[in-house]
């Protein structure tokens, strides 16, 4: 991955014409380019003699202290993480990079992390948005990044049960080519899929674009395994059961600082014979909302199932190539359907009807969405590039309050941010009882774009909060989000995540800072 | 409900002629009566002083001494509680039944509670089998039943994200007529529907007959309020999101020992217009058990799927009313549609074209089965009557694991009770990666029928443990299996509970000796 972009640093490039002009013409341009990556100041490495007793765990090769090998582990990809790392500031950097290749490793990796007091920042892609890779480091001894990219094995398939155990360091790719070698998939896919791992899924309860069919990651799980302080910790032995509090939901969501995930099994599917995706147009983001809850609440949802509202549909944000091409007004829906032909058909002809009846205008398949869809966080960075901040935000909530809150938060944005600000939206993940709300933003940067976003997040989290929806449907909490989930969950729920963090990781080696208000 | 036995006492009888001849060829039989309620021997009441505090907060109607009021909260109804209260055995009584009305009653009687170290059993429908209502009583001042029968509201209902919020004291029934008003559902109706409560569902983690369709209660629960020591606990915002760990996962199996719930936000569906059962035959339970994991693979599940073994079926237990009638050999399986005609037509067919396929025999559409299934558990009674031990336990596993824990289970049984013992088995739960095993057995009663049955009971716990299953789909741990829940779940498992537990409860009023390892 790029040090200060997203994605593949060959796919990095500048705006297409037409973006720019659209740019140009509503926010305004400036060249702001990034420092050189060598002048980047880092943390200061790890003392010789850490560094030896890690390699005295892992490999003398599986201790990197290199500055290229830190400033790629450097907190997130965050619009404030890449602000950061452009400017110059690589101070969150780890102090050195460990490679455990076994679960074994990784718990004398935290016994030694317990005795020496060192912060461990659990790493799989590195993909966070919300700060889940920026360790407190004040009152530690150093801060090491606990990189999983050797725990990369399909370690079991279970063809009758139709589950399989990945390692966490599997990213998104990598683990649909094993199963698929088995005629599997997971059918995971977040835009962050490309580069986002196994574990990451787990801890931070991703969410991808095919939802809607395949399920969130964490209703994908059945099984996990856990290196903690207090020792190791195997749970899942059936798809659900009684046995007292659902200790799997503990740990998904746990970010790192509960333990560090070695092994996770998850419900598998049968690779799709079929794919196939349309696209439809709706006269208002509320029409196009009140379809999504029909289908979720008559039990035909399609596997993929996005719609943007106006703002989203008029820039084309949907299909990140075709930015500022015509986008025919109204509001965008993709729908996907994957499976057997059969399946496919009988789902298509019932959301075919459903959509149709409740005002829908069909406007045939549309392969090319699912194509370019990786490609959309380049665009934030082309678009850093030229002085334009550019970030996301989402939520969830029941659907009677889903357009109080899509108001709110748009108007505490706006505000914030001020005139010329654009606020676009779509609706990714639906269920019987509520929906996810993704905001991209776009404003021209201020002198300080960091301040300038963090004051104008503030503003939309407390709307969010205020109006009683989640501070986060699939970003998780990182350190960026603590304050916010304090107010969702209350001081009692607090009072449960610290008990759990004492009682787990009592010395708070565990990715200190993130997470537990 | 009856003092020593399941439900109405107007329903209670004797065996029916065929069954008894049945039971009396198999097993043999002998008159074993219960002793007269009046000479039951309870627990102290509680002293007047503490209990003149009760009647300050929740006032004196609803503080109750009598011996009928304490009987009928002493226990739950598992055989062996049934056992010792036919023998005179009402040492687990409480020493005062409370009725709170409000939140904040609650919340006092448990900051009383903690003041006065006075044990606190929160009291729905009474109706555990795992000694969810026994709370231990060394150390305390008292032991008082927190009856919740006040909580009878429907408090609000959100037809646009098909949700409602109820009391917890709400029974099954109680709480189908308030929402069939507003024409909805929750579509949850497990054997113990007719006296199990609302709160005491979400606590236990409650799987009903029609889980097929409209999943397990935790997957219809979508917000929780709680009563804790440490103050009010309001969790739900949403469908699901990432916001850390789901603190709802951890009330949900709670038992009554982090808090006491006053309000459950749960999915509810709109009633449905039509219900159709079927029977189907299969030559073998291995046979069905394929074709209900192929169902559940598919994604094509109906809203009931039952399946009894050879045994079972042959008893015919499937259907209380009949039992001891003909049931045709093979492996009967009842298989249940509910919704819109539209929706059963193309359910009902993609299903029993997969059956068929499968090498299923439709036996035709079966309207005995659903009206005579809760009287399942006074057929438990009558047997205990005349001599016979019957009892149930019930477990869940991946499906590449079932037969081996059916094997094992069945097993463990019948060593453990000899020549001459009844087990019988059913699948009623399936998911996707698995399913669970419902298990009934009947013996004849030794000399000490309860130690003969914790007998049995603990060789086929160890089973499911040994085998990798859990110790319970749906009937929760209560304080039968906590030894299991603590092989279940690892000593770092317990740890977790326990942090919780001191967290919460710091004083441990809250169900003593319940749940936590």
């Amino acid at each position: 991955m790029h040090w200060s972009r997203w994605g593949d640093p060959a796919e990095a490039g500048p705006l297409s014409e037409s973006a720019f002009a659209l740019v140009d013409a509503f926010i305004g341009t400036a060249d702001t380019p990034a420092v050189d990556p060598a002048s980047v100041r880092l943390s200061a490495v790890l003392g010789q003699e850490l560094l030896d007793e890690l390699a005295g765990i892992v490999g003398v090769e599986h201790v990197l202290t290199d500055h290229d090998s830190r400033l790629h582990r450097t907190r997130g990809k965050s619009t404030p993480d890449m602000l950061k790392l452009r400017a110059g500031d690589g101070s969150d950097s780890p102090d050195a990079v460990v490679r455990p290749g076994t679960h074994d490793e990784v718990a004398a990796l935290i016994a030694w992390a317990v005795e020496r007091h060192v912060a461990v920042v659990p790493f799989g892609g590195g993909t966070s948005v919300v700060g889940g890779l920026v360790a407190r480091r004040e009152g530690y001894a150093g801060v090491v990044s606990l990189d999983l990219v050797r725990f990369d094995k399909l370690l079991a398939v279970d063809t009758d049960s139709m589950t399989a155990t990945l390692e966490p360091g599997l990213r998104g790719p990598a683990a649909e080519a094993l199963l698929a070698e088995h005629g599997l998939t997971l059918g995971h896919f977040p835009q962050s899929f490309e580069y986002a791992s196994i574990g990451g899924f787990a801890v931070t309860r991703s969410s991808g674009q095919s939802s809607a069919g395949y399920g969130r990651f964490d209703s994908l799980v059945v099984g996990l395994r856990v290196a903690t302080p207090q020792g190791g910790l195997v749970l899942g032995n059936s798809p659900a059961n009684a046995a007292g509090p659902d200790l799997r939901e503990v740990v998904m969501g746990s970010e790192g600082a509960f333990g560090v995930v070695t092994a996770v099994t998850v419900r598998v599917r049968r690779l799709p014979a079929v794919k196939v995706y349309e696209s439809w147009r709706w006269d208002s983001f509320a029409g196009g909302a009140t379809a999504m809850r029909t289908l979720a609440q008559a039990g035909v949802l399609p596997t993929v199932l996005r719609l943007s509202d106006e703002n989203e549909t008029q820039i084309n944000l949907a299909k990140p190539a075709e930015v500022g091409g015509d986008s025919g007004g109204g509001c965008l829906m993709i729908t996907g359907f994957e499976g057997t032909q059969e399946a496919v058909d009988a789902k298509r002809a019932a959301v075919t009807a459903l959509l149709t009846g409740l005002g829908g205008a069909g406007l045939g398949e549309d392969e090319g969405w699912s194509s370019g869809r990786f490609h959309g966080p380049y665009l934030r960075d082309s678009l850093l590039d030229v002085g334009v901040l550019v970030e996301t935000l989402e939520t969830v909530t029941f659907w009677s309050n889903l357009h109080r809150v899509y108001d709110a938060v748009k108007s505490a944005l706006t505000s914030a941010l001020g005139e010329g600000t654009l606020v676009l939206c779509h609706i990714s993940h639906v269920y019987e009882t509520g929906a996810s709300l993704y905001f991209t933003v776009a404003a021209k940067q201020a002198d300080d774009p960091i301040a300038q976003w963090m004051g104008a997040k503030a503003a939309a989290s407390d709307a969010i909060i205020d109006n009683g929806a989640s501070i986060t449907h699939h970003h998780a909490v990182g350190q960026d989000h603590k304050p916010w989930l304090a107010r969702e969950i209350g001081p009692v729920g607090v009072q449960m995540l610290r008990a759990l963090k004492q009682e787990l990781d009592p010395s708070g080696v565990l990715n200190p800072g993130v997470l537990i208000p």
